[in-house]
């Protein structure tokens, strides 16, 4: 397995969906627009900007159809969309996402609890999603959830992660984020569950979708570049609590992954300080803590 | 150089000295004491426990004698107490410290401005401190601050570390931390750093000491893990702000080491739980947030 280190980088922020839906109090639609048009301005090429989900179960998102219609486009950026069925995906497509993301899990108990139906079942539900996405010609993104642990079942076999993998892909996802949704994974665990799904998925169509619930996040993205990743998500100043420990950090933040990626030589296109101003102006829209220590190093300097 | 991990690491807890001075309120014997004994109970073996640098300058710690006597002590724990001179050197082993530090930085803007002599004669002014520890039969640490960045002078090169390191060492000193005391270091520089110094100091006499300033702390620690590094110095619920940055990070938290050592199959001998409830013990006590995730996550799960 390599050891080299890839030359270029791509962010993919998931701050305003993964981050703010785990939001307690609701949020404007202007708040959501100013900060995708924030990250935009920074040169973040692809930006995850609402969900499409069931309003009844994600109310923070429930208003993502007028997040896309509202807000200005930079040529060049992606716009994604989450999407769980056909019907979230079709009003993700009028409301002009750029692409879509689907989503299963690595763990069977998680899917049950959580979706309330099996690995398999869920796949075979999104098949009309892929259709409609192929008939539009919108790219598709695949996320792998519970990667290394899950809440319920604990450990997760880096074969199963495999499996799901490659079945997205067959689905005709064009990358598949792998993540570890609850944050318990560290280089060891990530470094073996990479090394088994790049037996499947070519590491080129892999990314790390990685929580900081036990602030190793940061080390598992160097752990997952040493192993040729070349596709990280992140959410600015670590928008996003973990739903399973209240009081614990979620999202990985945009700003100390940039901060890495800098001090590591590698590129990624992105204004570090611009993103790192949108993570103060979203922290003091919310009223909430800045989660990410790049960021607030940063700010205390240009103070 | 070396990409196996080490089988064993051991852990020097720094939060009763650095982090603690670092606190803005004046914190009473008593709560030293007692955030001491847990550490110690939670298997902490080596424990920088007070400094005993002129009150005016370090008001927090100017207590550290009592302290010292005051505490229990478990056998086999190493109690370390910091010295910048001789007279504070006496009073430590008066006090019945097991342990003296002492420092250096390793850029001279630094050293100038921090303690107004320059690298040179920071180093000559500790041989009587030297001299009193080897007449009592008493280790001696040696800490090397700045060690890829300086405050004043930005960038410091990886050959006067290994210099200044080289010649704490020829003083005496058993041991070697290397501080990035502004935590500006990522796996690339610090990894470039260790390579120089251990060209002149055998790998097993470094401990690495990093900052968590720009949430680089945990990834640094896993890339000097890598290169061969043994010792990890850290503190308890990440204790201590950065003077440099207000509102940014300072050490690196114990908690988070502890389960990177954990997830890597590294022996550490010590007890997780136990150090988030003291993390949790102390915090509670100062009213500060805990600034280990790992503490915050292991405490939700058990309440």
């Amino acid at each position: 397995m390599s050891h080299r280190l890839p030359t270029r980088v791509r962010i993919v922020e998931v701050g305003p969906r993964d981050g703010l839906q785990n939001e307690q109090q609701p949020i404007s639609t202007d708040l959501k627009v100013e900060l995708i048009e924030r990250l935009a301005n920074a040169g973040i090429a692809t930006i995850e900007a609402g969900s499409f989900v069931n309003p009844k179960w994600v109310p923070q998102m429930a208003g993502s159809d007028e997040v896309f219609r509202q807000m200005g486009r930079t040529p060049g950026v992606q716009y994604a969309a989450l999407t769980p069925n056909l019907q979230g995906a079709q009003r993700a497509l009028e409301a002009g996402a750029s692409e879509l993301a689907i989503f299963a899990a690595a763990s069977e108990a998680f899917s049950q609890k959580n979706i309330n139906c099996s690995i398999e079942q869920s796949l075979v539900r999104f098949k009309p999603v892929m259709e409609l996405a192929h008939t539009a010609g919108i790219p598709v993104r695949g996320y792998v959830s519970c990667v290394v642990g899950c809440p319920y079942q604990g450990e997760v076999e880096p074969q199963v992660v495999a499996q799901v993998s490659r079945q997205l892909l067959d689905l005709g996802c064009y990358e598949i984020s792998l993540g570890d949704t609850i944050g318990v994974g560290t280089p060891a665990s990530i470094t073996r569950m990479l090394d088994a799904v790049a037996e499947e998925v070519a590491i080129d169509l892999l990314a790390v979708h990685l929580h900081d619930t036990y602030g190793q996040a940061i080390a598992n993205i160097y752990a997952s570049l040493l192993r040729g990743v070349r596709v990280i998500d992140s959410s600015v100043a670590g928008l996003g609590g973990c739903p399973y420990a209240r009081g614990a950090s979620g999202n990985v933040a945009t700003e100390d992954v940039l901060y890495l990626l800098d001090g590591l030589g590698i590129e990624h296109g992105i204004n570090l300080q611009a993103v790192a101003e949108a993570g103060h102006f979203i922290t003091q829209a919310l009223g909430r803590p800045n989660g990410s220590r790049a960021g607030r190093a940063l700010l205390a300097k240009s103070d």
